[in-house]
């Protein structure tokens, strides 16, 4: 029988029956089929075929870059001096950002960005890192042997549940994560085979976390797993709200009483936009609630180069500050971290300019301080305009958005077309989405890729085209929603 | 009993006791103990301490970069032009990077290196990938489809591991590795639970490898698992040998026969030294044995931007091509791949020149090509000396260095050292190691890190220090064995 050849048994060693369940079960929805399906129609528009639009507007993934957004200049020129020092002499670049580059430089192996850096990061960035932080939390004091570099804040999370969840165990470890949430977290869930365990928002009082609603869950999860962590996203992603101090007071709290290792997910830091709220990071919220909590509580908090003003995506820059963790643990997060030897150096210099930008006093300040404030200011005004045209849609309420770059609005869709969907083997909000793309051109991911209550529906948009592109774009889904709405509610 | 605090409870959430196993024992020898010794060793030093030497050599890892070999001028042009493209503008930059450049931003959304590209990377990049691998496998054809770019080859391995090592039932899927191995399979192979199958490679015909050896691995390996996939390093790491076309035949076919899938890392394909020897890709070969064979057997082969002659480890870029892959697990890959987004902008890049470097008729060639060859011909003439120098010390034995950029000597260690390092529970060759970091600053990774044979003993040593720092280390490493081997055969 082992004479048969392989192409005569016509068997492949790796197929769908044979390939890592776990890895079949991992969704992604950002870029799932939906923007697979965006990515079609863009060629069949480029190789000349005619739709009732003229362009894609992927409006499906926080790349602000990809939008129009441009390079915070600073950056990229401590960057360019990193990458090719011969700049040092040239009289273009700045010496705000030559000192800089000079810094980091001298952090690296034969000062050099082309050397592995130790696998936590380049020190001096590592120190940087932590002197932000302190100033960020008005002198809680950080310390930078705490910091790891991370290959955008994704790398950084997998690696931290990848410590939490229990290898041939992993099915009785839960993982408490907010619904909706930001689809990483499911994917890396399934992909370790540990139990997610949901808690819902509250979107009738803009998506606020609920302690009640935590300890529901908390005590639901309990009767089948051992819940271990929490992870928390502030501000929210997909849902745009920002957390209140008290509200991280009391996830610290339960998180205390409960003994969960926290997991807190701050990227969109530098995001917010109400003038009502503000950022609280969840370090310092321990920190004022005494030392029996800031000495105990395992935290993590995640940031990256990929979002706030700099929208750095490709980089993939980004970090983590790990709190309260037992040594011996952390000599195990240094050796995982190891074997993929260390998060790309370009990405851990633009994250050093974001902790470490220009200051009144030097040269560079001005146009650092205006790129920043345009791009914050534009941010800000898109958000308010989103929530405004979409309030005035029927059969369309959106939370506003206080902060991150998402609008999550609630959509009504009528019986007969989830019907419809069901008939379709379909999410109705993917009928939707996919139906506002082929129509419009507009692609934003359905609700049901970052989960919602049931019978509820949704989708994710962001809102970083320009304003003007943003307008129309709005102005095509308000037109699109009638539309469907009178479709299938036979009204037309 | 819940109203008892944490901290009088004095417990952690994550412990070594509930950290997930499978990273516990996890090992990677490249960065382990006794690099972190050699790091607490500079550092004493800086402080003032004395040590009988003035400064710690690190030949422990292939990081050319910071043992002071430059970067390719071109490559880094190019990076900047696209990191900081305000620089098209400038007259010193080369039209030839310039056109790369605006080529690959072209590529990025928003033609920026802030967006994510797509997650097997961006399209012209993979295109080019695919133009390198047909010419250098003289018209082999290469569908770019296929080309995923990569966060180093690392992430690569790790994720076709993923793919194949099979969830829950981990425990029965078989990864056939050579003895020596670089540590990152045996790592990733703990990580996921998997079963590691050794195949011995033959240190007494310079580490070929041994069809009869796969064979009786093979077969003993299916006693307890089902061998699924075999990993080749060619050249190899640690042990520099450059494997003849014949036996790569040989592997493809036992391959073929066996329905295994095949992981060809090929990081050092610009690394062969050795006037007799030469690369032959995995792939070029299996095509040559025929359609019967270039159609069926599944392939996936490594590269990466970190080894080479541009040694820019620093940027985290690589590829991997993938050869008869189900289109339904090639879906599964790109779904695995979306939820990190993307590799490094940068790295892609670096990549790119990598594949796509000056031609004969550009300006920017013959500087281009003095800087390659100076750097491969000093490898090629550091690879005989390391060679030729230990070979000469009694009691050391090394393999010619025919590629890769590592000697991996074997080493007699007396009875009584073995002795003692196993009263202190510890492998022999470590105790050598720690006592010749102790004594000379040179840091070598114990062979035991890697594998070998039971009852030998080697070290792994770059080639990478400049030939003058090549020469004291050799010299240091000779007079340390022989002084070692006096003091353990009671001579002295």
């Amino acid at each position: 029988a082992t004479q048969i050849s392989r192409s005569v048994r016509g068997e492949k060693t790796l197929t769908l029956d044979t390939l890592n369940p776990q890895v079949k079960a991992v969704e992604y929805a950002v870029r799932g089929p939906i923007v697979i399906k965006a990515g079609e129609i863009e060629r069949y528009l480029e190789e000349g075929g005619t739709k009732p639009f003229s362009e894609v507007i992927k409006a499906n993934i926080g790349d602000a870059h990809a939008m129009g957004q441009k390079p915070i200049t600073f950056l990229r020129q401590v960057v360019a001096l990193c990458t090719f020092p011969e700049l040092m002499d040239s009289p273009s670049f700045p010496e705000d950002a030559k000192r800089r580059a000079r810094r980091i430089l001298q952090g690296c192996g034969g000062h050099s960005l082309g050397s592995y850096s130790a696998s936590p990061g380049v020190e001096c960035i590592r120190k940087d890192i932590a002197a932000y932080i302190e100033q960020r939390d008005e002198g809680v004091p950080s310390d930078w042997e705490n910091i790891y570099l991370t290959t955008g804040a994704s790398d950084g999370i997998m690696t931290i549940l990848r410590l939490l969840v229990s290898g041939k165990d992993s099915s009785r470890t839960g993982v408490m994560i907010p619904i909706p949430q930001y689809p990483l977290y499911s994917a890396a869930i399934s992909e370790m085979d540990a139990v997610q365990v949901n808690y819902y928002l509250d979107e009738d009082n803009c998506w606020a976390l609920d302690i009640n609603e935590l300890h529901r869950s908390y005590q639901a999860a309990k009767q089948h797993c051992q819940p271990r962590v929490i992870c928390i996203i502030n501000p929210g992603n997909p849902t745009g709200q920002v957390q209140s101090k008290k509200c991280i007071e009391e996830v610290l709290h339960f998180a205390y009483e409960e003994n969960l290792f926290v997991m807190s997910d701050e990227v969109y830091q530098d995001n917010v936009y109400a003038p009502d709220c503000q950022f609280h990071s969840f370090k310092k919220v321990l920190y004022e609630m005494g030392p029996e909590y800031f000495n105990s509580v395992e935290l993590v908090s995640f940031h990256s180069t990929s979002k706030g003003y700099t929208g750095e995506c490709g980089f993939r820059g980004g970090y983590m500050e790990v709190i309260n963790m037992d040594p011996e643990v952390k000599a195990q997060l240094v050796k995982l971290l190891s074997v993929r030897l260390c998060p790309p150096l370009a990405g851990q210099a633009a994250m050093d300019v974001i902790v470490n930008p220009p200051q009144p006093e030097e040269h560079t300040f001005k146009q650092f301080h205006q790129e920043k404030s345009s791009v914050l200011g534009a941010l800000a005004e898109k958000a308010k305009l989103t929530e405004k045209i979409l309030n005035a849609v029927p059969g369309i309420k959106c939370n506003p958005v206080q902060g991150a770059m998402y609008a999550f609005p609630r959509i009504f869709i009528p019986p007969k077309a989830v019907e419809e969907a069901k008939a379709l083997g379909m999410q109705p909000d993917m009928l939707y989405c996919l139906r506002l793309l082929e129509e419009t051109g507009i692609c934003v991911v359905p609700g049901s890729g970052f989960g919602q209550k049931d019978g509820t529906y949704h989708f994710r948009m962001t809102i970083l085209p320009s304003i003007e592109k943003l307008k129309v774009l709005l102005g095509k889904v308000r037109d699109f929603h009638i539309g469907f709405l009178k479709e299938y509610s036979g009204l037309e």
